[in-house]
């Protein structure tokens, strides 16, 4: 995008009315960030050139050198409470022993010199880490009661809402992309509304979902009756990896579920199936069977196939909302960011699970944002 | 639904906004028709139990009574201008050589005298014949003008639009349920409008066009570019041998196809096929391929496979038309009924194809119509 | 078949050259069975029709008088060694407390008494009941020791192998058309023998696996490299339920996912997943998707969806391997039917996968026992 | 394959029993053609690269020193009878009002300086040009009839007619491998085998034929009673432009469509239909919907997706006929080439359409051949 090898394809930017706002600029903007394993982003990006064939050679060989410079700026995560498949992935180098505290206090010092190194006006973190199981521990509602936990190594928090906190502290916005809790806590809410910061989750509606909250709003409105939902899906990235451990699909597929129900008003049999398949790479393929009743009882079919690369689906969304917080920032929005609801598929706090209905919401906001950032600009 | 022997899936009536208004009892509803085949109700609906397997025999042999009764209701139509598939389809016992001014007064008569035998409140009569070909002709806008041309068996008009004449002639509604020409022409607007009637079409949005009106809106939205979207459509039922002419098969694909651009904004390669399978009876599949590039240019592809009954796709939007028709009646609306945008392939006058936003706009009139019906009432 | 109300659609006898064979007559055979569930044979067609709509109701009433005979034939079989899902359809009816060799001795009790009754020439026993789990056990290669093990309750063998033995005992051929374990073992193949008797399977191979077995080896021929093959399957009649089970499932899977590599002469990776949607009741729908390599390298998919009846899938299978087995035992065959292979999904002591050469095998077997009984006739 | 840049998937030099014939080595292979474009080599292989993504960037670089030595062995081909279509891809430099016997005494004269000028043993010419029209004249069936029309402007002989005449007459064996008339004719075979030549086709089964020919035979085999075969097609190479006139795209669905019936024994209703879609390049994507009936005449339907490449389907096709032809020629064999039916739509005299059988019919000659070339080695 920086460079003008791309098209805004996928971005909301493109979309008229969402054109006009005045969103951040491509070069104004930086990327750090933290990854627990030892690869290399341009080794990532040559997958995606050789294995998947989702990005041209050329643009490749032109980005090369903004992804080692963006390489330097990624720092040691945290893999504290990660289950065995995902401390399989982590590289040696990241610190041991850490308590909870420890860990957001060394995070939250890498986004404050990230911030202060490259003069940045305000830092989004985006959590697109691989999704972790769900967490079964009661967790205190205020923050002065979970905060007392961060000390313990037997502290039930999982690596997700470390970054949360770390980035409240840091003064900076916290998107979650993932399933995983983050900071969907009562307590991390409060956290983020003491430090004037914002946040929103859970979980990027980029394929399969996408097309659940787009289609069952159609049944419900025929007053189609749906019998059935049956969503198959498969893919062999580093995320596949990641869910093929059954604790981790658990959140994954919980996620991918309810909203059917949500939508209809009733709930048929639904059935999520996720499975790596090595060799479809960053293809992810969903197969979904839609069995129903129409007048008279008659029962008849819906099925879709999606055929996406799960990055390039993925990668623009995130550039959406870190760009969409941002406008929210200068807004002086503080705490839960709910127009964010259609990129989500359990969007915190909002009922709401049928796409259009939450695009409305989106575009609501917008209009808003753009009349109150005029005004601003005005004086 | 008279006899309780089936639920209201299918029916908007059965949707949360909608089941509070005051419609039609089914007790209320008498059913006649016109006809240009000599094929009983019983027949037809006894194709359904035995090719398409859609009614349960035992549901059949319950209603054959009603059926024979509303059979005996059913008078001789009209082929004027039909081609020759349709004139193919016509019995012998159809009145031969009438002017369209003779067959619109006949039609008319039985309309009245329908209207007369039964003390029907309100008539509506929907257009479910086959598809008739396109007009090229250039018709007067004024219904002065266009009446001068009913003497002339030279009159370009179709069937449908004879049928939608007498209709208004006896004070009955219409609703075109086909992509015939029908009551669309300016001149029978006007018609409409000083017979104190209403009227509304074309083409009912029953499975793969109700599927567009769903998906592209996604598309546009998440900004993902629809590179070309391609659909095939076969089924095996009278309609499909109609439109497997050529000159009946442009309407029909004409009005499945235009609102991919519409609701796009740009005009993506489309494809639109139908043939006529015969060993699908009443079965119509429809298999839709959607290519589109999403970032960085990254082509991808959704696919879906509509595998529905068409009969019971249609019949219940058909009922919803005419209970919906009789309460716009009730609260003294005349000429187009654009509220009824969300059942058509090219809602007559709205230029908004989304169907969750034409949607809003059936539950925006049915809260007014609620509220003018109470207000009515309390009178 | 007895009324001729159905034609020999699905059955081999129909083919060209197996048509000319001196197949048993339909009105030479007589039905009966053991039954774990106290279900009548007419509730359960009576399923087919309202639930799955896969008989007529006229053909349904047609033939309820016979299906009410055969209900006279049906006697309590065995749950010796079944898991809870299947001890959970169990009637309370069935006999307690059995040692396999008791078990053994009542079932050929019940079919010496049928063949009396009905004075059968030669009696096939078909196991048609749900998947049992692996057996994980050592079993003795010789029918000597394995008897001795059937006076313990603690006896390892399954159902399936129980009416095996008894079916041996009572002079009976044997079908195992599950991939339960039967009469699968050596020493189960040494008393077939030595009572003169023949048996074979397992599992037949109605649909998803036919073709597997039919696709697999085009891509063998044209050395398109197959990356991985993942098929799902959803039904929901009561062999659904019983694969719920994780324990039965592992059966059905390793015998669904097998010959791919037998094939092809590698292993590509392949998933096999069994759901139970309920509203789906008889009919199957399995979605496979294929990702293979071409020239170049170049990945390319294939995609198959099945949408079939399981029970009429598998009937006509189950009566051509009876008459098949009736031919054989008239040609003096005995032990195992290798030429019965193109039938089942593990067809035993045949490495050969391809569905065509097996077929072929099937053809030259037939025509042989053509020549071979009609010299018989002759003489 | 000369630089080792690629296994030899697709190739059936890579399947067993075939591996072991002595196949003309890649590096004794030297590649010449006819064209009626301008386009080079290297500017389509681009278009492959760029567009449809089928071949690396690297592979791409690595191999277009050669290609360019390739378009140096390009001459100007004919179009003589071609039809508009076919005419505008054309390039100016093309001669002008030649008769026939003109055009294939310069094509004849082409193809024997590329024997000399590279001391060719053994010349193979292969039609891969975009599909002619259906020929409807009465054609002589000897050679010296023909012959004789050879230098009217009149003669009805096509393009494809042209080349194999030229190839003949220079010496080389002919392979059609489009649905074109090429040396189908009776006075072709006749001047082929004067000549002392070899010669076969038509039309290469890469894809969705292929399937027919693998699947049909199920279906004959289990007696399952196939209702219709539907297949639609869509793609966008230039083969595709050629075929979307209507007059070439004849040729094309006879030679699709035809086997259904020829392999059943009966002519379910069938429909092919072919589509431009100029969006999907080179790939081609096939979705067939089979209706069909099995016992008790319950219809059911299997569903088929094929998305390939039509040029990596399709060349490694055309390089193992190169191959098998010139083993053929090296074992003494004349005339029609039958056991090459398994790469052929349309396989010149061979009744056999089931893909398994026409394969053993290969591995048969390739056994034969093997042993013969081995005894003339030994000699």
């Amino acid at each position: 995008m920086q460079r003008g090898l791309t098209p805004e394809v996928g971005l909301i930017s493109g979309v008229k009315p969402f054109a006009q706002l005045p969103w951040a600029r491509w070069d104004e903007i930086v990327v750090g960030g933290h990854e627990i394993r030892s690869l290399r982003l341009t080794q990532a990006v040559a997958e995606l050139v050789d294995q998947s064939h989702t990005l041209d050679r050329r643009v490749f060989d032109a980005i090369s050198g903004p992804l080692e410079e963006i390489d330097r700026e990624i720092c040691p995560g945290t893999v504290f409470n990660g289950n065995p498949t995902v401390r399989k992935l982590a590289s040696l180098g990241l610190p041991n022993g850490e308590t909870p505290a420890q860990a957001i206090e060394r995070l939250a010092d890498d986004l404050r010199q990230f911030i202060q190194r490259h003069g940045v006006r305000h830092l989004v973190v985006v959590n697109v880490a691989s999704t972790e199981p769900p967490i079964s521990a009661d967790l205190p509602p205020r923050w002065t009661d979970l905060r007392s936990l961060l000390d313990s190594p037997g502290c039930p928090l999982p690596a997700s809402s470390l970054y949360a906190i770390a980035a409240f502290t840091a003064g900076a916005s916290y998107i979650n992309f993932t399933p995983s809790l983050g900071a969907s806590l009562p307590a991390l809410d409060e956290l983020c509304s003491e430090q004037g910061s914002r946040h929103y989750g859970c979980d990027g509606k980029t394929g399969e979902t996408l097309m659940k909250s787009v289609l069952a709003p159609m049944f419900a409105r025929r007053n189609l009756e749906v019998l059935s939902w049956v969503g198959h899906n498969i893919f062999g990235n580093t995320d596949g990896i990641v869910l093929a451990d059954p604790s981790n699909k658990q959140s994954k597929i919980a996620s991918k579920d309810h909203l059917i129900g949500d939508i209809l008003g009733y709930k048929p049999q639904t059935h999520v199936s996720i499975e790596y398949i090595a060799s479809l790479g960053d293809w992810k393929t969903a197969w979904d069977h839609i069995h129903f009743r129409g007048f008279l009882g008659v029962p008849m079919t819906l099925q879709f196939i999606w055929q996406g690369c799960d990055s390039v689906l993925a990668a623009p969304l995130v550039l959406d909302l870190a760009r969409l917080a941002d406008l929210a920032q200068r807004c002086g929005q503080i705490g839960r960011m709910s127009f964010m609801a259609p990129y989500f598929k359990s969007p915190l706090g909002v009922q709401e699970q049928a796409f259009d209905r939450q695009f409305q919401m989106l575009e609501q906001w917008a209009s808003e944002a753009k009349a109150s950032l005029a005004r601003a600009d005005a004086r």
